[in-house]
């Protein structure tokens, strides 16, 4: 896999794309007999919702795996080179991690995308989807791997695992298997990432927050708290608290609400919030909820510092704007708030692959080590240090022979 | 720690340097106490060789910080730019891990060197140094606490650990601790690796293989696989195992021998090997053995697929080197050993943060995730991504709305 051509790579991508077309209508009556199967068992219906995968899901499928052609290849970059000596000179190259662990729940669109997206970096793959969707899951994993390995990927590149105890066995396969995505609810990726030595990808919990500062622009406060909450109240990326500064807090309080009150956002707020509006009482579970809904916690708060502190014991590092106009109070925020997205003036739902012009998103992680926020392609490679010589030995540089080192940076690619 | 400009953490570099140099006496005072305890207790004679910290050992330390002086803040540096619409700009900068958890078996020289790394980059850090250098390690760390506190440092921001139960404490710490640096033998760095959920930067075996090809310029091959594993076999990067391809088997193999037995290398060979030349036989436990002496296993293969085979069964992704005069060979070689470092005709001892001009060591992980190889400052800093708007909200993005995103890159700093 790591030693693919970009062009094998995005034919292979192609065939894909051209055999799911022409397994339509396999792939949608495997997924109507899921579906039959999914209402019988009376599983509910936000689940049935996000199984269903009918004709047009199929199409944003297979332009999704059109798209990725287009995508600069993220193996075999050069990022950096350095002379170390005349003839003895060190290139540090990308290269896909190696075999990825990846599991999902229930939607079969993300069988296509990752198992492309692991393509088109190079590395191999275990695939577990939801059991509800098996018969779609199926046809799509038998698809994906008929067309590529035809078009040149080595057998067993990829291997789609049916059962939990597949999952369970993968999770224990530390030696083997270089990184674990797992993509649904934040109970399910808390469950993977606390059964596993293998690094995760991912994030369990994505508690954000909107900090309306006493220099705030109150007009940019209001729409950037709205947007934050209302746009899209499931995403990880919605907020969940709101802090105010309490010099602002009078005036900004009830602006926010009347246009929370016409959304029907139930309000809950600390002592000080109830004194200036009216709404049921946060407790401090509250500070640690993502709610995933129309819910949001209010807190009013002395300055930038208290909000920071806030944030850092109560937050999930993802994503955490400040509204101001005062670009020293900005800067403290940004440099001190310990997430992977901080935002000035605008609002946290722009915390997105997409919306970040990564071209495809892996997903968004909170780790600190490896890939941080939206992860792109390059989420799936590591690299490797190459050193290329003409017979040099360690012993020439040694305090004896006294040879040294230029250490000189060179503007090229690695020549192999 | 974070939010340090870089004069002041350069000012408390300084200031350790000189309070070291001014505390001279009392430091290798406690150093002698620590020698006498460790020979009263009759402990090896190589461990209070690594023990010893006398005022020559002082000086390379002390050099050591001052030399950190001189290198770029890892924090803070632009990684990329891009503007997402007209006055929404995103960055994605670089900043300090956060705490790091460091433990290192007797050598106190490594207590100077980490917490001033640590210091450099940012970062607040716990340290746990062999209870053998108990009295060096306590005067070393009340000096640089001191003089770095007096200095701008933010109080707490190191803590010196003295107790084994403070080590497991430390280990169990996943929500609050980032990173554990572990320094020591394999067995110890393998223990931490098996007692907690916190990444682990580093490695817990170094066997790494030359491998000589068909098509190699034996001269070469003779310089490279002495210089491997003779010119210090202690080392992580020191050859292990030898594989020659069996059409130079019967040249190269008589005349490497030669070398080794002036040396007084003992060797261990498969079959053919022993058909051969005249040695111990090897089985398979040799092929999995970190020697870190003056023994070396050889295997005859077939070709480069072979030892490419040989290599990503039973190496451990640190470092491997290829001697041929084939690019193509090379290249399949550099580009299938899945090892961290892969070397073409130059010895595997070159893999060192020193040689490959990183100004610092942190470390050599054998981790795909995260850092890889020497690792230098850059292995002490992660980054996140900051996002500069106007009041921007998603909802003007949505399809209703229909505003487009840019995304253009900017070759600019980000300004906060």
């Amino acid at each position: 896999m790591s030693s693919l051509s970009t062009e094998v790579k995005n034919l292979a991508l192609a065939k894909i794309a051209e055999d799911l077309q022409a397994n339509e209508r396999k792939i949608v009556e495997a997924n109507i007999a899921d579906l039959e199967r999914a209402k019988k068992d009376r599983v509910k219906l936000s689940l049935i919702e996000r199984l269903e995968f009918d004709s047009s899901k199929l199409q944003t499928a297979i332009a999704g795996v059109m798209s990725l052609i287009q995508l600069p290849d993220p193996v075999g970059r050069t990022l950096s080179a350095m002379e170390l000596d005349t003839g003895l000179e060190l290139y540090k190259v990308s290269c896909p991690i190696g075999v990825l662990g990846i599991i999902f729940e229930s939607r079969p669109d993300a069988l296509v995308q990752i198992s492309t997206l692991a393509l088109k970096s190079g590395n191999a793959v275990l695939l577990k989807g939801g059991s509800e969707a098996a018969n779609t899951n199926r046809v799509l994993a038998d698809v994906i791997v008929e067309s590529s390995t035809k078009a040149g990927l080595p057998e067993g590149w990829m291997a789609h695992l049916e059962t939990r105890e597949d999952v369970k066995a993968m999770l224990a396969l530390e030696d083997h298997i270089d990184l674990i995505i797992p993509r649904g609810s934040n109970e399910f990726v808390k469950y993977i990432m606390n059964n596993t030595r293998i690094p995760v990808l991912g994030h369990a919990e994505g508690i954000c927050h909107v900090y309306v500062d006493s220099d705030a622009d109150l007009d940019k406060a209001v729409r950037i708290a709205f947007d934050a909450k209302c746009q899209y109240p499931a995403a990880c990326n919605a907020m969940e608290t709101l802090l105010v500064a309490e010099q602002v807090a009078r005036e900004f309080l009830p602006r926010i609400k009347a246009q929370y009150d016409k959304a029907g956002v139930e309000l809950r707020g600390d002592n000080r919030t109830r004194k200036i509006i009216e709404c049921k009482p946060a407790s401090e579970a509250d500070w640690r909820t993502e709610y995933s809904d129309l819910i949001l916690s209010i807190k009013v708060v002395r300055n930038v510092d208290e909000a920071i502190d806030h944030i850092n014991t109560f937050g999930s590092h993802h994503t955490d704007a400040i509204v101001t106009e005062n670009p020293a109070t900005a800067k403290q925020f940004l440099g001190l708030v310990d997430s992977a997205d901080v935002f000035w003036n605008s609002s946290t739902r722009f915390s997105d692959g997409f919306r970040y012009g990564l071209g495809a998103e892996v997903g968004i992680s909170t780790n600190k080590i490896h890939a941080r926020g939206p992860v792109g392609l390059e989420g799936l490679v590591t690299y490797k240090w190459k050193l290329i010589g003409h017979g040099q030995i360690v012993a020439d540089y040694s305090a004896a022979k006294g040879k040294k080192f230029t250490h000189r940076v060179l503007d090229k690619e690695c020549p192999i």
